[in-house]
């Protein structure tokens, strides 16, 4: 997972909007009896399956990190192609995506003069290269930056120390990755000539936080990390001494473009094949770890879900679209490429979900489910809680892949992790397979299982249809 | 910490018995009441202060690392040396230590061929430099590798996947820091061109461990290194796929002698100047982290410990010495060097103690108490239970830095810290501050200066007295 999830949202709630109440009384969505005993027996034979955790553990450690355009990403498209078809699936196929490529060559810190030490840190993705020797202003948080008058920093390393909150649902992400995305424009507002954070995570280890960040326009990018949260806490003591200078030296940077592949396999349906529920993940990484809570779980448990789904017989009537999206990290460029080929096809999209929040217990389902599909929606519901799942209507949003065909219209599901510790090693080096507990994983291959399999079996449809997109006001 | 605690102990335990229940009627040795109620105030006063928890953070902060015979080191021992006078203490010296220097530059491996990818290592100390690309062997543990025939690994790289034990009274140790220290020189018999092991350690980071490893006399020594713990997980799935190749690369070595310093400060004894307890800890660490519970612990601690005692009217009879020992970590240089230089004054130290084993909570309290001091031992005992400390006889051994005047003859004390969490942190980049219990830590000071305040108290001796050495049967 990138940026939050939460930014999406605001525009993609009004999709239950549109798909009204006005239309329910006309065709209501239902589940068939059969589907619903089908998918009980689903989730009980995806409980006792560790089909989930092998492929996790196949992509994590036959391939290893895969930043996007990398040679490892080209390696992970070649895998999610090969692990489909040997999964049996019945169509797979590459869809072209193409953006900057970033990359990390090397980065280091130290504290110079009297105390000097070196620190843990790793650049922002999107950083330039750079060596900057200077004295360290600390900030409180964003806010603090920004309130720092033109020139004020001139020369100056800007620091922001804002300490990320930890939560269940991840909120204490938004604000933490604001000060990832925010804080470099500002500090060059303010003349600074590179700026620090401490990571947005909520561990204590020496392992940094990467996380993609933008300059506005019209600005001159300046070379932009995160600390390690006891680099940080060492950085701000030291700061509480006296003045502190802090050389850092990233290597790093922009390098032309690179074209990596949406990976997609089919459980085709057996009446509607045309019509598709899309569930997924994304196949690349940060380049710290190996990505397995990010994501490789997700593409792990969806590709597991839809395998399990195609031993049913009879298949449900529609079919399951698995998406292993590229290069999500460095802004949902997978995403958006497959909004912009399928487009026309909204409307066959009966309804999306993405796993990109690691890999513990889903504990809450809800959905875009306008009132003539609600019904149905319940039934999903009631097939998710025995696996500890509550129904939340009018909660959460879409996954950050679904989000641009979400936009589109696509209606969409959310099945919400616990991500209780999914900060403390995201996008680390720490964000390693041992992080995963199997149980786990399973009880997320069953919720996607039947979540699929009922979605696709439904008699009628989730809402999905092709809107007019209203730029979001901002 | 360095080596086995253990590995002394065996020789050490049999002090007891020399001085044995022959002269326990000659002369008991007690502590006066008053002592007793004195140190029930201390043991309140110092559990209410934070000065052990001040003189640590300054250490790991302003400091930073300090690798023996570094810069950095030099700049601990400056640190101690004024610590000790800002303090108070009434005499303060350096008494040199002589040793090799061995530097670490920089280190890397990587997975090569169709999995490549990095892994996470670093040099054991000691190691030579070098650059090796071979296939991998893996066996379970140090028995194994110990059994491979002469030549069997002729031109492959060594890897020892041994698993440690989490322990509270870190007995896991033992069979993890054997790897360490025997398996390089088993995989050089065997015929290996480099020796990867996985860390001795509990946690599961990317921050492996570090730790001082030997060479058996003959043998010409390779590139010996440790993974992270996660990265010994991912080889060995990597091997159980197949054939792995890795790419170690170490720029490390020795690099001739470095001298630097025990730091010794004493507050003075009213009646028996002359006479010392001597409390401590050890100044250097290793270069990944700050060396926070290893063992900026045990110096903070100690330090604060006798400077409340200094603060007591009337001062005990005896002095408290403090000890900030010079590279404990490659082979208790300073602690050899020390009992060296006092050799001669055996019997003048009442008894010792040091603090190296992090900044757990005391949990137990034994010493070499001979008969005649066991009524003694027992009142210290006492004054120490209602930290939840428990009286433990005949268990445990000395500190690593006292183990050498130990063996000289002088009486020790243990004050067995809890170190359930202490082999998560121990010599990897996460021994910092921020994992240092403050509460615990005054629990230490507390235990600390009771032992030390009494035992400098009381009327006899605890059966220090200079004894012919006897080499250990090994």
């Amino acid at each position: 997972m990138r940026a939050p999830l939460w930014a999406a949202m605001a525009v993609v709630l009004s999709v239950s909007t549109l798909a009204g109440p006005l239309r329910a009384a006309e065709r209501e969505t239902r589940i068939p009896d059969a589907a619903l005993a089908q998918a009980a027996q689903l989730r009980e034979k995806a409980l006792a399956s560790d089909l989930g955790y092998r492929i996790t553990e196949s992509l994590t450690t036959e391939v290893g990190p895969r930043l996007a355009g990398s040679e490892a990403d080209a390696r992970a498209v070649a895998w999610a192609e090969a692990k489909f078809r040997e999964l049996g699936y019945d169509k797979v196929w590459l869809e072209p995506v193409t953006f900057p490529k970033w990359e990390r060559r090397s980065e280091r810190a130290e504290v110079v003069g009297k105390h000097r030490q070196p620190l843990a840190l790793t650049a922002l993705g999107g950083s330039p290269a750079g060596t900057v020797e200077a004295e360290v202003v600390r900030f409180a948080d964003l806010a603090a930056l920004e309130a720092a008058p033109a020139g004020s920093l001139a020369g100056k390393i800007a620091f922001v120390d804002y300490r990320m909150q930890r939560a269940r649902d991840g909120a204490g992400y938004g604000p933490g990755s604001r000060v990832r995305s925010r804080a470099p424009s500002a500090a060059i507002r303010a003349g600074a000539a590179a700026f620090l954070m401490r990571s947005a995570g909520t561990d204590s280890h020496r392992n940094p936080h990467t996380g993609i960040t933008r300059y506005d326009d019209g600005l001159t990018p300046i070379p932009s990390a995160a600390l390690a949260v006891p680099d940080a806490d060492q950085l701000a003591r030291l700061l509480a001494k006296g003045p502190v200078r802090v050389r850092v030296a990233l290597d790093c940077g922009w390098d032309g473009t690179a074209t990596s592949h949406n990976v997609i396999g089919e459980i085709r349906g057996s009446k509607k094949p045309d019509e598709v529920v899309i569930i997924g993940g994304h196949l690349d990484s940060w380049d710290l770890g190996t990505g397995a809570i990010d994501d490789a779980a997700g593409v792990g448990l969806t590709m597991a879900a839809a395998k399990l789904i195609g031993e049913i017989k009879p298949r449900p009537a529609r079919t399951i679209r698995v998406i292993a999206y590229a290069n999500e990290e460095q802004g949902l460029h997978g995403g958006k490429a497959y909004a912009a080929a399928h487009a026309n096809a909204v409307a066959k999209h009966q309804i999306g979900a993405e796993s990109d929040f690691g890999a513990g217990r889903i504990y809450a389902y809800s959905s875009s489910a306008p009132a003539h599909a609600q019904a149905a929606d319940k039934q999903i519901a009631a097939a998710l809680a025995p696996l500890g799942i509550e129904h939340t209507p009018g909660t959460g949003g879409p996954g950050p892949d679904i989000g641009p065909i979400a936009e589109k219209g696509m209606a969409w599901a959310r099945l919400a992790q616990d991500g209780s510790d999914y900060f403390d090693y995201h996008h680390t080096p720490d964000d390693t397979f041992d992080k995963i507990d199997p149980q786990a994983l399973a009880q997320n291959v069953a919720a996607y299982a039947v979540f699929a399999y009922l979605a696709a079996s439904a008699e009628g449809d989730f809402g999905s249809q092709l809107k007019a997109v209203t730029p979001p006001a901002e």
